[in-house]
């Protein structure tokens, strides 16, 4: 829910940021007519734009919410809501949109919610950036909170694309190498145990992957071969 | 750091977000010049890009980075990098702060990073939007990478006992590695960029300490003087 914006790029950015993490509902409270229409020609979600509901006031637009947030730069100290950092929030948020419909709303670039918003607010959000600078674009501010709401959930988790080489692909590798240290001259008979011990180590830390494994012995197959035919 | 960034209000709005998350350090590798010099006229974080750094390349920008991490929007079926959720991948790259220098790459609004781009990546960042509308805002993707790199940071994690090799480093095995295939004969000229991306996305996914590059270094060269001389 966007009041008072001004600025028709935050307008589209904000809606590009809800149909990329899903939140498909915008609500826009007392827009700047131009502002508005000029954003629902940006590209990138202009069928969450088309959507969106345009409301006079913050009262009217939260009227069938269960939960109304505010959102705000400034510290805790200087407002008299209860101020949440938005990871410390975001849970409570996200338990009460199983039972119904909340609200998020963000303030004029210039001038955030004024105390009229904020009185329908049930409590208030801060992102965590720095004391030193604080204050953070609408459109990325938007971006980050949609992020942390969506953030965990609906995990799927990938299959693994990863088919580790197996212990025997590993040692072929290391022996392969050390059979190129012998033709280079560089291995002396007295530290073999223990290069081929330390080769084998750091082969199996890098986790080689089977096709990893596959590269590694063509390469150095090739390389055995040109160390050992005569010139 | 971005990389071919084409939108003066997308370098803006990176800075800005930088700035509200405590990063400070901006580099942009290729921008296109009137871009930057506009965009170093936006308000909101004007310090910081007067000390972006800039570059011609990846290589010589991450070179003293001991991770690189690129991001990207699609899945993890269309590139041969590990690909971690934005979530999963935080808690790495927040270790790796704490030793070293890290990296975090975005590519151009049109077309993200370029092969060449990704090779000098340990691994790829996605953020989590839905499958109907991957593709996020440039200003607002980086806003959430940050977000969440600052987020939960009172949580203390263990320091990391391994000193990890910078990107130049692994630059010098990878370009060693490929200097014994040229001298092996192995190499054909037509896919000679080809490999050579393959060998620094392989040697950067192996995670190599300093140690480690050392002793691979040491060991190439002596296998390269080696075919390089007469017999």
């Amino acid at each position: 829910m966007l009041v008072a914006t001004r600025n028709p790029l935050n307008i589209g950015a904000a809606a590009r940021a809800m149909s990329n993490f899903g939140f498909l509902n915008l609500c826009l409270v007392n827009p700047y007519d131009p502002s508005f229409r000029e954003a629902r020609s940006a590209v990138g979600a202009s069928e969450l734009l088309a959507g969106a509901q345009e409301f006079e006031g913050v009262a009217e637009a939260v009227a069938d919410c269960t939960l109304v947030v505010g959102t705000t730069a400034v510290g805790s100290r200087e407002v008299r809501h209860p101020v949440k950092r938005l990871e410390d929030g975001a849970p409570l948020i996200r338990k009460r949109l199983k039972t119904g419909r909340v609200a998020l709303l963000f303030g004029s670039e210039k001038f955030g919610l004024s105390n009229e918003d904020l009185s329908h607010c049930n409590w208030l959000l801060r992102i965590p950036t720095r004391q030193e600078h604080r204050s953070m674009n609408l459109g990325q501010a938007v971006a980050i909170c949609l992020y942390e709401l969506a953030r965990n959930t609906k995990r799927v988790l990938p299959p693994d694309q990863h088919h580790p080489a197996t212990a025997g692909d590993i040692d072929r590798v290391a022996a392969l190498l050390l059979e190129a240290l012998h033709a280079s001259g560089s291995l002396r008979a007295r530290s073999e145990t223990r290069t081929e011990e330390k080769l084998r180590r750091l082969m199996r830390r890098h986790s080689l992957s089977a096709e990893d494994a596959k590269f590694w012995l063509g390469m150095f197959r090739q390389i055995v071969w040109k160390l050992r035919s005569p010139k």
